[in-house]
């Protein structure tokens, strides 16, 4: 399958960075109109219609960010081309553009994520190296976060074989920046990733944005000293969510550190002391055959945009009085409202747009509560 | 139920006592001769056609040892007596008569055993007292072996709420010498108890007996630190036998003295990290209404002995010539023999007796090893 055109990337990254645009509203939009282009032409007037006008990246805005990924050595794969991590192209929410730094190459073995406490303790670290280094050496990509703490002992020990570093903000946004050693050394034989643009300062919203790249990019995640209300403990919730192996490190029941390791362990989770276990729990599950195609399909990724039928006003009111803080689902929305099913998707893409609408992991939709309860 | 006689008291200990007599061959001889003093009559005749002679106990062993017993006020209680623990009561090989020093009321409160490594770290002695101490607080009786370590920290914790500390020799060989305080302070509120005479200092094939009872006491075992091969990891093995909650407090991967208690976890013990973990395991056992009866009945302690059919030469002939190292089942030994089923139950009681038969677990007899190769 080849690649996109350049302009179909272009199209592409304008409708992925234009404002309340997410990669499930770009699915549905690419989907809805067949194709970027189209959905991208489309944008302003939906917006609009959502209730108010939202800022749609242009064709300069676009072309400066490829130009500074190029300057930088980063590429930008596009969702189904052959170079995208086939295990995070088959999940829901996967980005259709991952900015790249390295060697594309590793995301063809076997990964799998180790991720932990920054504040980790010596022994914590220790163990997390001799993890990453022996997955490593049995041909294993170990993918983390790069933060301090456990997620830079994993990276550390894998580097000659091969890591992924996900990043929260842009790839030019090293976080944090005493890691700047460390990242030159993965772009060797491995890679940094991100879905955010060039230039973006990652703001704490983002990190569950990034656990969620981390837990889609491996066969699972291993947690290694995790305290209660941790980001590590969000990556294995995040990984439970999209069916990926939770495992987890046993650590002193007198270690706040090793209570959210502990607490998941109870839940269910594989418990690892040795890399053995690991390639136990996770060797079963490569070479399953392909994984199911990626949610946008890139045939779609130029084609011309269906005539949509436009919104009539009384359309949009009914949907809108049938939608509230409650999740309801898009089925009730049709036959309540008595519109046709376009029309309802329609609707709810404007309010997606306006950044009044809530789309569940279920499919289920609610009204924003600050626009509910006006 | 009233408790026995003191002369079927004397005849129990006699029985028990004497060589090659452990609970099990107790039990088949109460049972084949219908009470201890008709077994005690046949014993020596048995052991004899067995293939040896074997020391009895004299009714003046036994006075000595009880007359001992009550000079340290200790009290020999017998399995079906009121005071006998029923937990303990109502498995496999519970020893007949059961040594307690100290408040045998204890025994009615539910119990659960804490064990773990001798040489445990710091943070592994301090849970196990933060456990013992909250579990004692909670009604809970704790168990264990009076070891150094974990065992001694779990006791000494939970010495003011009650504590069962189980010998694995005589209650007046304490093991090891150092712990006489912390013993002296459990017949407060808690109990010693062994199934070994006065006088006897423990070995090391003493300790798996030990361990056993350990977890026979209890709904369930909570194992804090347990290195590969440690006692700790065979009384949990037995606890899973007969059927016992298994629990574990997990630790660093790091450390070689979880490395047994991590492993269990592995095996689907349960996981605890606070008291509450294991109330919610064990709580429901409580009041499961009553434990199955002993299997030997008080009305059979005095009675008179059967006419038993003294086995002809042949039939021993050829129940020996059926056995060997590899185990088989009574029925088959039976059959094919074409033997009475009472009188292959006394060839194999007499070889028993002789020291050349093994009892399996699941029923089945073989020929001990050092036999079979004559």
């Amino acid at each position: 399958m080849p690649g996109l055109s350049d302009a179909q990337r272009i199209a592409w990254l304008r409708l992925i960075r234009s404002e309340n645009v997410g990669p499930r509203t770009f699915r549905n939009l690419v989907n809805h109109f067949g194709g970027a282009a189209a959905a991208l032409e489309a944008l302003p007037d939906l917006a609009r219609r959502g209730g108010r006008t939202i800022h749609v990246c242009s064709t300069a805005e676009a072309e400066d960010e490829l130009a500074e990924c190029a300057r930088r050595g980063v590429r930008m794969i596009a969702l189904g081309e052959p170079d995208y991590p086939a295990i995070l192209a088959s999940t829901e929410g996967a980005p259709p553009l991952l900015a790249v730094a390295g060697a594309a190459g590793c995301f063809k073995r076997p990964m799998v994520s180790i991720v932990g406490a920054r504040n980790a303790s010596s022994a914590g670290r220790s163990f997390a190296q001799r993890l990453a280094h022996e997955l490593g050496g049995a041909g294993w990509v170990v993918v983390s976060g790069l933060a301090r703490g456990i997620d830079a002992a994993a990276h550390a020990a894998s580097v000659e074989t091969g890591t992924v570093a996900v990043f929260a903000g842009g790839l030019d946004c090293l976080y944090p920046p005493e890691h700047a050693d460390l990242a030159s050394r993965i772009v060797e034989d491995g890679a940094l990733v991100s879905e955010m643009p060039m230039g973006w300062q990652p703001r704490g919203r983002d990190f569950p944005r990034r656990n969620r790249i981390i837990a889609a990019m491996s066969l699972g995640v291993v947690v290694v000293e995790a305290a209660m209300r941790s980001g590590s403990l969000i990556t294995a919730r995040l990984a439970t969510e999209i069916g990926r192996e939770v495992m987890a490190a046993p650590g002193s029941p007198l270690d706040p550190r090793c209570e959210g390791s502990n607490a998941l362990l109870r839940e269910g989770a594989t418990l690892i002391t040795r890399s053995e276990h690991v390639i136990e729990a996770l060797g079963p599950l490569i070479d399953r055959g392909p994984p199911p195609p990626p949610p946008i399909s890139l045939a779609q990724a130029g084609a011309a945009g269906f005539e949509t039928p436009a919104a009539a006003d009384d359309d949009r009111t009914k949907v809108l009085e049938l939608l509230g803080p409650s999740p309801a689902t898009i089925d009730d929305l049709v036959r309540q409202s008595g519109a046709q099913p376009r029309i309802v998707q329609v609707v709810l893409l404007e309010l997606e747009l306006a950044g009044r609408l809530d789309r569940r992991e279920d499919g289920r939709v609610a009204l924003r509560s600050v626009d509910a309860f006006v």
